[in-house]
């Protein structure tokens, strides 16, 4: 194993988020779930985008965010995912370089323009989202530089990619390399809906290629199927090294070598927009765990970042 | 006269603001002049985009801001400006009409790219604006619709459009269409270095097409090459109907039929970002007046909008 170059490689869809705020009223007229990712079709984001109200556009996406928040402790950050070359390709592109993130995945330059995510962000501060992949679906095995997975100390992927078989076969190939070189894997589960949909792929993978699994309760029981949140963690105990359950203001559990450790949550007076934050938390326990520091510690870092 | 359609009209450069947190030092680096308003080519565009941070991408433009905030106090707005049809172009359309700003000036189909704005915020909440005018060039004569000047009870014009020959036409244009329908005009200055530019140009235009002049402190003595303000207040009354003079935390002086009127300005505990305060200002006068309300009651329905 040779010198990293790299704390943390994450790699996801690369999204600009659209953000608006919309009432109630507006989920219910769409059908909307509340915290819910749900992928749109093109047809389906021009109908939206006519209905919501102004908005403001922001360089996004799940392993995005946790990249350029790892870049912001000050952690050597890179990043695989796929835009086109178009504007809203530059200004994504322009974001990441920006905040010391190295992204230098080629631009689609046919097919569909950089893919976009509508996040409606309703008064209690919940968000919901809805994603035109776009250009997303140009990243393939192609895009996974040898190099750089060899260099990082984690390769860290969002479930996301697994909605689409492209991004999937460059998901686990990017594992493969990792563990080959002798790094750490890591995914994040992303979404309870989008476990559902890949539900035997995600296990076989944690099983056979992850190192550290992140996951929100909702999603680690949908993996199991189970109602019951301790009954998961005893199942995610026996798939994978480390398990990083986020339970809201419930702080969160590490689960890692049989033992289970309970982290309280900070504290926080008004919740204003949850956007991002199972992102940047698990960029502060990626960058802790990268720096030597304990998970419990790991996690106390990306609360004070979130806080900010 | 018949009856009014919209209650203002607004006339600008349609920009995509590109909005970015700076210190000091990026100030000093690249010899911005605090709080003021620069165009710059596409050259220096790309050299400021490369070295700044990450930003959000937000519609913007005085007139355009003015518009939205006319629209957001319940008025009838419309707006002229031109983008290109492009990303950025579309976006800005979307936010304008999401607003329930009639927005309907046809975008341009070749030429330069939709106009940005990279609006670079200091930590003592100054911005200072770095314009690439882009698509803004191809505003001229042929986008004043006639039919919805004379139907709107103001048309409202910034002064940053005399930066550009063809777009000074479509400007005296409009304002001679409106005061033929018995319209009133109205024109705000914009920034201090853009009178200093076009000084003999907006004294002849306001003597002659104006009603209502917008400016703040550094604008009207500007105008008049005086540093004295109670000078500037004596021969701008001379020159047009109404002035509205605007002094940061000494809120603002009307000028009219020969009276002044001081209004003090609401305290604000602190000043995060002045960005756009001077277009809502405008806006809430605009939409004031155009609703029977009296100047100081105007003056004081932007205030508050501003300070939510």
């Amino acid at each position: 194993m040779t010198a990293s170059s790299f704390d943390v490689l994450t790699m996801g869809n690369a999204i600009v988020d659209v953000i608006a705020q919309v009432d109630e009223k507006f989920v219910v007229k769409h059908g909307l779930v509340k915290g819910s990712m749900n992928l749109i079709d093109e047809e389906r984001a021009e109908y939206l985008y006519s209905d919501m109200g102004p908005a403001i556009e922001v360089s996004g996406g799940s392993a995005g965010n946790t990249a350029a928040g790892v870049a912001s402790f000050g952690g050597k950050a890179a990043f695989f995912g796929k835009v086109k070359a178009d504007q809203l390709g530059d200004i994504y592109r322009h974001d990441m370089r920006a905040q010391g993130v190295a992204f230098d995945s080629a631009a689609a330059t046919y097919g569909p323009a950089t893919a976009r995510s509508f996040i409606f962000v309703t008064p209690d501060a919940e968000r919901t989202m809805n994603t035109y992949l776009g250009a997303c679906v140009n990243l393939t095995t192609a895009d996974i530089d040898e190099r750089i997975v060899s260099a990082a100390q984690v390769t860290y992927m969002e479930g996301y990619l697994f909605d689409r078989q492209e991004a999937k076969e460059a998901f686990r190939l990017a594992a493969r390399i990792a563990r080959k070189a002798g790094r750490l894997t890591s995914v994040t589960l992303s979404d309870s809906f989008c476990v559902e949909r890949h539900r035997d792929d995600f296990l076989a993978l944690i099983r056979n290629d992850i190192d550290i699994v992140f996951a929100n309760e909702s999603e680690i029981k949908s993996l199991y199927q189970t109602q019951n949140f301790d009954g998961a963690v005893k199942a995610i105990a026996q798939d994978c090294d480390i398990a990083v359950l986020t339970r809201s203001e419930k702080g969160c559990v590490i689960v890692s070598n049989g033992k289970t450790i309970a982290v309280p949550a900070h504290p926080v007076d008004e919740v204003v927009d949850v956007t991002g934050a199972g992102d940047l938390f698990a960029a502060g326990f990626l960058h802790g765990i990268t720096n030597g520091r304990d998970y419990a510690a790991a996690r106390n870092s990306a609360a004070s970042r979130r806080r900010k």
